[in-house]
Order: structure tokens, then C-alpha cells, then sequence
């Protein structure tokens, strides 16, 4: 699977044709949502067609390059089309229904739903047609869908490696064929999230959640996105549901490999691994922290004010941004706590997206290391991850990562400020769209939205929602020139 | 020079017992000042007679274990005691004379004088004694004329890698025993020092500035501190010294070791250091998009808005912190620009503070080669500083650098905002006094001061100040059981 003279584009068109038209397939379900509830079902008749009919186009006349070898510049270009595609294709419902007024709006909408973001342009949500509210939450599924393979099976074979890591028992796959083992995985770990979908849809179904929305707000959840068909997002549901959600969300943020080793009972992989400790610690420490000052700031109620920072840390975390609290409201110290927990992000191998938990471990491990390197003078000291010692490449990496991540968000915060957007604004949303969260600070706080800021700007917010979902290296890679060097 | 089994604590008081020495004769010369002014010069006579007393009892009593081998834990000692001690002693004059009321505040403003901070607690500095005024400049002077060695002779020696390579000249320094070796270099320095500080004050003098105040004003400028003997800080004073300022601000931003081959006339080793060429680039760059912002709003004449463009972003790269403009009241671009570079800092091997130019270059450079070594596979690129090729556990060392320096700012900004400080005040103010500028956001803007943070937050900052000024790992190693170990 080395380097190759040439691109293989048809084989790349290839492939983009039969993600086309499973979205078409996907989307075909909206046509029955529509018919249930009685709208027009022509939008998504004609999206779908077209959908269908363009990735078949795609596949047949390139159909005789199938066999041809794929090589890492193809699979980058791939994916970074994907996610593009799938979101560009995705505004025909929201534009032919007339739903969302705009194409950047509606593209804004369709990248924020397909990189499972959840950031919305919309004011009133609740006015939306119900064909329409289950497309949004279609693509927040149908993007998680693609990114648990992403994470889990592709991106290792990307040599992205500090994601590489998480997953051990499978680095296998480096030297096999890509196609079979991607394959496999990719199957187990999409039983786990239907599994994941279909029980948390049937548990808030229990409670005061109508079908419609239990299904809508789990497809939120799995995928960590955010959409809500409420325009007061889950605040006006009951404790029950909402810890339900947070629980939910906690789940999707953790490594799909590790619910893998649960469900086959090897427990002790699970409780070995670093990165979930870490996580489930961060979480502990800030919903306490931040129930602590809540109690005291509202008079609230001990269990309102543990509900209250569980679900607002786990939805920050996990980066799905759902909310049940303003926390543009809260005291400084919590308010300060959120804003770092968007920097956290979830852990590697989930839905979530941010930094990811293993990289602040990875970056954490190395600061020890090198006071320690000071001390003993030229001793080389080893990090280890999961009691195994970790490539020294692999560490730089992900240092690479992090500072690449801070100065993307530098840079993206200085063009909406630029263009006037204001402090606050610019610094949340930015930090927000890139890992995957939706609500920012300021007027794209919780209860805000993204409807206000200029065009200019949702242009770069979409760039930015791309490329954190992407893990940045995907996408900037293209745009070197040593990429497209033969 | 390696690891002994036990830590020569009788050596290290015998030093820091020379400088408390050093700082009493320094301290004398205020004397002179108070009896020209025709103020009481006893609280000056009471603290230098203790000063010089307790450093020549330390170093008598100690005399005997001159001649005993120093290693690096020594050293690191020395350093931290040695700035923490000529703060707690330059207190005094402060104390005495009634001058600065409290001892928290007494120590945040020698604290800000040493480390070169140039933070002050003080509401009308206009209204204090001559005496007092000189002093708290020459405690910059002191402070700076310190680092001058530290940074260029004791740092590299000391392995902190990252600062070393900008003097790849005496890297010899590494094999010979200690003290001649930094001696012969300190001296050189000294003298550029001196230099650039009495051609400083005869500029001032030569404009609208008396010499008392152009000579504290050099002071203040060659050792980027930014104490200044009027409330207005450098507002009030004509455009020739507010160039003038700017000009030796920059220049002390640049490593000395710069201006020495500048003497020698080496002009080619000036001129293909990358470090200086990135710093005045970014300069230039900032400057000219804040003059053009300034423009627009304020409809300014060019040359004034040229003039306080290049003078705020020459105060705050080199962390001087001497002020002509409320930054506060710019535009939003301009003000963002402004805390960016609070996080960018001088050169290495200058007085200048912050993360440090160098250290950017570093990171950027290795951005730079983790994309090459996606595309290439598992090539290893190395890094080239001025078109040498640095070793990889440096340029490891630079990127952990960076990572601790923002995770210290992080916890600092979490301590504020805890005991109350407001979201800009704390974070202007923690990454001010890390990177020694003294000005930061909001309440501590160029208008403010730190009178009204609480007793606990000045604690903070004060170690924010010490922990940046020392380059972090000098401090932070000492605090580690390992350094302890025998």
C-alpha cells in the first residue's frame, strides 16, 4: 500500500458514487416520515432521486477501475470529499422544501449535521416540517456512522498515528490488505452504535419523550451531534430524560473498541485502559466542581445542580452540545471550566470529537518526562500508554496535533473578528465548530445561534467544523504540494 | 560537573550571600538620589546597612566552602533563591519609607521589578519620593542585568536545551568548567548593557525628558520592565522619545549575543539568524495591520497611528510594557493582536520575557516536517535552525516548553477567576506577568493597575512572574522529589 505514481481518481470517484447513493438510501426514509405526517414528501422524492441517480452515474462509468490499487493520497482525497459530498447534497432537502432560506445557511446546516457539530443557523426549530427535523438528525448518524469507521479503522491505516494508538489489538491492520479488515470492524462497531441508538431510543421512549423525538434525540446522542427538535434543546424535558442523555452521551464518547471488549466481556482491557480513566475522572472532577458552584450561586437543590453540571460537562466533553442550562448565566469559574472543556474533547475511537482525552494524556506524560530528563541530564525517558512504550514519533505527533489545533483556532477566531464578529463570539464558536460541540460563548452561547454571523464567517466555520472532524491532517495534507508530487 | 551525592548548601549561601552584597552597593546609590532631592535618606541607609550586614555574614560565615564543586542542582537553586531573595530584601526601602502599604504589596512591586514585570500596584506613582521611583527602576536594572547571564551563559549550561542553541558560538561552554568561562562572557555583556543604557539616556535627555527620568525610563527599557515615573507611563512625552523608547525596546528584545557580533562586525552571523528575522518580521506584520485598524477608527494621522501601532507592539512583544495608548479602547482585531502577542515574547538570550521567538520558529518548523512525515511515510525530517540541523530532543524540549507554559497560564487564570478576578482580567493578567509585561486586559490594562486584585491572587501572580522569568523548569525542577533524590 505504498506510494503510487499516479492518483487513482476513478477509482476515487468510485467510491464517492456508492457513499452518494447510500445517502440516498438514507435519505429515502424521510420520504416515509414525510408521508406518516402528512407533508409534501417531493422534496425529499426529488433530493433523493437526484442523490441516487448521481453516485450511480459516478460508479458505472468508473466501474472498470474498481481493481485498481488504492494508496494513502487516495484515501485522504476520499475522505475529505466524503464528508464534503455528503454535505454538499445535503442541503437539496432544506433548499427545495424552502425550510432553511440561503445556500450558505443550508449548507451551514448540512456540514454542522454531517460533522455531527450541531451548530444551527435556525431561530424557531420547533416550525420545521417533521420530514425536515428527521433529516437534520439523519445526518448527525449518518455522520457518526462514518466517523467511527474513520477513527477506529481508517485513520490508523492514514498513519495519523497518535489516533493509531487506542487501538492496539487491531495495528494488525498496518500490514494488511485495507479493504476485508475495514470491513469487519467496521461491522462490529456498527452494531454497537444501532445497539447504542436503539437503546437509549427505547429508554427515553419510556419516559416523556414521544417516538419521533426519542428517535431524533438519539440520533443527537450516538453521534455526538446536538441537534434538538426543541428550540429549548432538552431543558424542557424531565430529570429522567435528561439523565438518560447525559449517560448516553458519556457512552458515545468513549472508545467504540472498548463497549467492543465489554460486549465480548474482557473487562480488564477496559479497566487497563488510560485514556478512559482520564476521561471519566475529567468528568467527576468537573461536574463536582461545577455542582459545587452552582449550589452555592443558585440555592439550587443538590440533585438540580448535579443534573445541571453532569449534563452540561458530559455534553461539552463528548462535544454533542446539547444543553439544559444556560451556561453563558453560570458563575465565572464554571462559566471558565466549560469554555476549557471545549480544548478536552472526548476520547479517541468515539463519536466525539475536540483534542481528544488521549492526547492531553500523551502531551501530560511527555511534560513529566522532560522535568525529568532535566534533572538526570541526557537519559532518554520512554512514555507509556496502557503500560506499553509508546514510539517516540508517535508522542511528536501528537504534540504536532495539539499546536496545530491551537493555531487553526488562533487563525479562525482572527478572521471572525476581522470581519467584526466580537471577541466572545468569535473565540467560542471557532473553538466550538472545530470540535464538534455547536453552542459557543456570547451570542452563540446555548440559547443563541449561528444565524447572525456573516457569511464570511459561517465560510470559515464550516471550514473549521471540517477540519476538527477530519483530525485536521486529513485535509491540510491535501494542500501541501508535496502531496500531489509524483 | 555532574550529579553529587549532596547538595553544597554552604555554597550556595556563600553566593547568594555576594549578591545580597551586590544589591546593597546597587541600593546605596539611592542614598545619593534622596540626599539630591532633599528627601530623608534613612530608610535607604537602614535597608542597605542590613543588606550588605546579612550578605557578607552569609558569605563569611560560609567562606570555607568556596573551593567546593558546584553541579546543576546548585545552580538551579541559586537562580530561583537568588531573584525570590533580592525581591524579599528590595522591599525594604519600600517598607521603611512607608511608601507602598502592606507587605503583599511591597513584595508584588519588588517581585514586578526584579522579574522585570513591570506590574505595579500603585495608584499615583507621581506622588512617591525620587528615591523611591529610582529605586523601583533599578530593581528592572538589576533584574534585567541578571537574566542578560542567566539567559546567555547559565541557562544553556543549566540544559535547558531550548534557550542553548541561539549561542551555538560558546557551546563550548558545555565542556569547561563553570565559572571562568561565564565570567568572560557575563563581562561582554555587562558592557553592551551599560552601553545600550547610557545611549538611551542621552537620547532621552537630548528630547523633552530630564535626565531623572531618562535615566530611569533607559533603565525600564533595556531591561524590558516597564516601570515608569509617571502615571501616564510614556503618553505624556514627545513623539522623538516615544521612537526613541520603541527603538531600544526592540533592540533589548534582541539576543545579545546579536549585538555582539554586531560590535565585532560578524554582520554575517547577525544576518542569517532566523530568530531575529522572524521577530522583526512580526513586528513589521503586526504593526502595519493595527496602524491601518487605527486609521479606519480613529481617523488618525498616519504617523500617529504608525507611532502608537509600533510602539504598544514593540512594548508588549518585548514584554516592556511601557504604554502610550489604552489598547483597551481599540478596535477588536487590534486588541486580539495585541494578546496574541503577549503569548509570542522577545528573543532568547535577551531581557525581553515570554515564550520567545525561537520557540515559535521551533514549533512551526516541526509542524511543518509532521506534515512531510504523513506524506512520506516514516522518513524522519529533521529540523534545521539557522541552516544547522538540531537534535530532536530539543526541539521535544521547545515543544514541551510551550505545552507547560500554557498549562501554567491555564491553572493561573482558574486561580484567579476563583477568588472572584473576572474572566479578561485574569487571563490579561496571568499571561502579563508570566511573560514579564506588566499591562494586561480589562481591569489591568494599560490604564489600571493591580491595586484591587485580592492578597491571594497577587500570591499567584507573583509566582506567575517568577515561573516565567526563570523559564519555568528552573522552578518547577526544584519542586519534584526527584531533584532531592541523592
Amino acid at each position: 500500500m505504498g506510494r503510487q505514481a499516479h492518483i487513482n481518481f476513478r477509482g476515487i470517484v468510485h467510491i464517492l458514487g456508492i457513499i452518494l447513493m447510500l445517502e440516498g438510501v438514507f435519505m429515502s426514509t424521510c420520504i416515509i416520515i414525510s408521508l406518516i405526517y402528512g407533508e409534501p414528501e417531493r422534496p425529499f422524492l426529488i433530493s433523493t432521486t437526484i442523490l441516487i441517480l448521481f453516485g450511480l452515474l459516478c460508479w458505472k462509468l468508473t466501474d472498470s477501475h474498481r481493481s485498481k490499487s488504492f494508496g494513502i493520497r487516495e484515501s485522504f482525497i476520499i475522505v475529505s470529499l466524503a464528508w464534503f459530498l455528503l454535505s454538499l447534497f445535503g442541503t437539496l432537502p432544506y433548499l427545495i422544501s424552502r425550510s432553511i432560506p440561503g445556500f450558505t445557511n443550508a449548507l451551514f446546516e448540512s456540514v454542522s449535521g454531517f460533522t455531527t457539530t450541531g451548530a444551527s443557523i435556525l431561530n424557531d426549530i420547533e416550525s420545521l416540517p417533521y420530514g425536515i427535523l428527521f433529516w437534520r438528525s439523519l445526518t448527525h448518524w449518518i455522520g457518526g456512522m462514518g466517523i467511527v469507521v474513520l477513527a477506529v479503522a481508517l485513520l490508523p491505516f492514514l498513519k495519523i498515528e497518535g489516533v493509531m494508538l487506542f487501538n492496539n489489538e487491531s495495528s494488525g491492520i498496518m500490514q494488511e490488505k485495507l479493504s476485508p479488515r475495514i470491513g469487519s470492524v467496521a461491522k462490529r462497531l456498527w452494531i454497537i452504535y444501532a445497539g447504542l441508538t436503539l437503546a437509549e431510543t427505547l429508554l427515553l421512549w419510556a419516559g416523556d419523550m414521544n417516538l419521533f423525538d426519542a428517535v431524533c434525540h438519539s440520533f443527537g446522542t450516538i453521534a455526538t451531534g446536538g441537534f434538538s427538535t426543541r428550540n429549548s434543546s432538552i431543558a424542557g424535558y424531565s430529570p429522567y430524560a435528561q439523565y438518560v442523555i447525559s449517560v448516553f452521551m458519556i457512552l458515545s464518547g468513549i472508545n467504540f473498541t472498548m463497549h467492543y471488549f465489554g460486549l465480548k466481556r474482557q473487562f480488564r482491557k477496559v479497566f487497563q485502559n488510560e485514556e478512559l480513566k482520564y476521561y471519566l475522572l475529567i468528568i467527576a472532577v468537573f461536574t463536582v466542581v461545577i455542582a459545587t458552584e452552582l449550589i452555592s450561586h443558585y440555592h439550587a437543590h443538590y440533585e438540580e445542580a448535579f443534573r445541571r453540571a453532569l449534563f452540561q460537562v458530559s455534553s461539552i466533553i463528548t462535544a454533542t452540545g446539547f444543553a439544559t442550562d444556560d451556561y453563558m448565566l453560570w458563575p465565572n469559574l464554571s462559566l471558565f471550566l466549560i469554555f476549557l472543556l471545549m480544548f478536552v474533547g472526548a476520547s479517541a475511537g468515539s463519536t466525539g470529537g475536540g483534542i481528544k482525552v488521549i492526547r492531553h494524556v500523551f502531551l501530560f506524560k511527555k511534560i513529566k518526562a522532560s522535568f525529568k530528563q532535566i534533572i538526570h541530564g541526557t537519559a532518554v525517558i520512554p512514555i507509556k500508554i496502557n503500560n506499553q512504550p509508546v514510539d517516540s514519533r508517535i508522542v511528536h505527533n501528537v504534540l504536532s496535533f495539539i499546536a496545530i489545533y491551537l493555531s487553526t483556532f488562533i487563525v479562525g477566531s482572527l478572521l471572525l473578528i476581522a470581519v467584526g464578529v466580537d471577541f466572545h463570539t468569535s473565540i467560542g464558536g471557532v473553538i466550538s465548530c472545530m470540535g464538534g460541540i455547536g453552542p459557543g460563548l456570547a451570542e452563540v452561547g446555548p440559547v443563541g445561534n449561528y444565524a447572525a454571523i456573516p457569511i464570511f464567517g459561517k465560510d470559515v466555520l464550516m471550514i473549521m467544523m471540517m477540519l476538527g472532524r477530519l483530525e485536521l491532517f486529513s485535509i491540510f495534507v491535501i494542500f501541501t504540494p508535496q502531496f500531489w508530487r509524483n
